[in-house]
């Protein structure tokens, strides 16, 4: 496994790393974040869905459109058209806990792990802002990888 | 405070809250979040930072222009030009635990929260970006508000 | 009222219509489209909103977001902060039809016309594409400003 | 042909649809729309193109840069490289009357219709915008896809 | 006049300047620039321009939509809703020169300069694509800043 | 070698040129330009360098970034993913002068001299930005295309 942070030259100058020798295959990544709030926050969000105002689903398109986004967001990140992009939610009442997995897939000659991670916090962060005016302590935590295939570097699967 | 979720119509359809109303005021706000590493993994970008090559550096730069983005990535957040935005790391070497204030201020009728989040959380992505090579286990977490000035709603300071 | 095609300058150069002397005032523009389909189309539509899957839902955040993007895709548009942007539906099985009606609104010095009825267009843009793959003769129609307050050209009411 | 709204799962969330086991082909699409004025209006952008001001080339760009924005607008459509898109306008000066012609091309795993009916949409659109000061009735109407070539699900032609 | 590099604060640190308690004021900046080519390749464009296919315009449409993505590209550069943009060309056969000039204006708490920086840039760069085929050579040269009013440091005019 | 303006058609309408025929091979181009200021402003530069407070390193990364939104400054440009980007400085204290060396990669079937024209640009944008408040006189020049191989049309390097 790598041991420099490829980002950067022999000098320490950050660049765009070099993937054009690489091979395209197929690549898929999933990665997942909580967002914590009060129970009576989640409540309302559920009760809001029931009347057809649904939170879930506006997140759910922000992150997708921002997976589209991540190289416009992430300066060394290489624009790479996704396959797909699938955003899940499950939600836990009595803790006021809202389990946000993204999945992302492509065909490409790098990774999609950077796609997928955006995905979750812009999906998080949209949120935040639909329950802002309501619960401002409102966290968001645990964003992190969960599983990616594909490339030379091979499959990756978070120790839980 | 409002108990309701004010970016949705009383038939549930989901909107942009009209400010058009809301005074013009001074407004500020301060997020900030945490990136968990292994600590050989901190050391490895304290050491770049040393070469020169400043993860910190472009992750401020990702994180400044983020902000700047928040309402093309947050579906019913206001456009907001920000007067400032400024971010800080702290990092504990021992935990390989970064921590990542940002700070940002507009002369506007709504807050600024949602770009000191987007910050923070674009930040957050960019270093794990750029150590995902060697550290895939990085997580990104405790995003939240921290405080906030100006607006009819008063100051907020989140509690510890 | 204006004969001229004021984006020209005398010697018929395009430009951006310098608006710094016009006051800042209150602005609304409501603007409406008609997308016309199969009437089993439109079926799917709400059935597939009644297994939570909610076209409409998804169009109505494409075109809140599009609003926020008008002067990014028309060309000698300002960039207008707007204070609010809403969408609304109404739908009649019988021939197939949705209408879309986008009222935005801004405190500015130009009018907010184009907000409108870039959200209207990309709102129908966006069902088109949820839908085409069940109707490719989808065609969307009828899309005109229907009506327009605030500034010193006064108010607007489309004939009908 | 298919009969379901491919842009939802089963449990009807939103999502981008799979296209990673599609082949790539030589994709094209053609789609068109009105733009109606009075004749007045469509005199005077004809005389203003004459004074080398030229309403066309400067909606023609619009177009075009929106074709390549399309993913960025429409939530659930994929991002696809174009190999060349082009607008053609006809217009028909005693009805007051433009029409728009986009064709796209692209080699991908998914058309380019989209790409075409919103460079047909923001080509109007910006037509609107530059004629608005001397005529707010000007509609924008029959907005269609009229061919479309490459793909499993093979060619299309509207009936006319 | 400032003698510190005012985008790092004392500690070094990249950030957004803080413009929150500067008044609003009218802003005008112009600045310029050249693109030299050879004599054959601007008998070309004006050939071409004859032919309505003007490279000008084009050109003239790419400079004014940047200078309104001034401040996604410049990283620490503030958001200013411009009140106007214009790009003025004249050319000198003989010499293949092509002069650019742009003036922005805006009423904002911080100069234009940077906008119109940017459109004489991208204006440059447009016509570099355009001619690209037929002259590798073109170079793009004397971008610089003519003059600038509004704000408490006053006006500037450069030395010729 | 080309000697028509391949971005008209023959009625002179411009249009993205149709490169779908055209096979996938290896890209690169090297683009420079120079950025002339005070020498005491260069001397400011590498002084706040030494402080951590590094120009080069946000300029860097705007050319970075820009490279990537080539396709969406430029109307007529191609949407072109890179393989890779860097960005390279020389100085010269005595003559105030920075000298920027872009270099762009990719696989696809048009060229990257835009792209790494378009890094050397908005690398040199930046630099004047952070540098404006202490010399308005900065001027940016000599932005030129050095070298291009990959494609039928073969390779080129700038006669110096």
């Amino acid at each position: 496994m790598n041991t420099e942070l490829t980002h950067f030259d022999q000098e320490g100058k950050a660049r765009m790393v070099d993937v054009g020798d690489k091979p395209v295959t197929k690549r898929e990544a999933i990665a997942s974040g909580k967002v914590l709030m009060q129970p009576t926050t989640l409540e309302q969000i559920v009760a809001q869905q029931i009347k057809k105002g649904d939170v879930f689903a506006v997140a759910r398109i922000a992150g997708i459109m921002a997976a589209k986004q991540t190289a416009t967001l992430i300066p060394l990140c290489h624009q790479l058209p996704l396959c797909s992009a699938a955003i899940e939610f499950t939600s836990d009442p009595k803790s006021g806990q809202i389990t946000i997995v993204a999945t992302t897939k492509s065909n490409g000659s790098t990774g999609v792990e950077m796609e997928a991670l955006t995905a979750v916090s812009v999906t998080a962060l949209t949120i935040y802002d639909m329950c802002k005016a309501i619960d401002k302590e409102i966290e968001i935590t645990a964003i992190s990888l969960q599983k990616k295939t594909g490339g030379k570097s091979g499959s990756f699967s978070r120790n839980q």
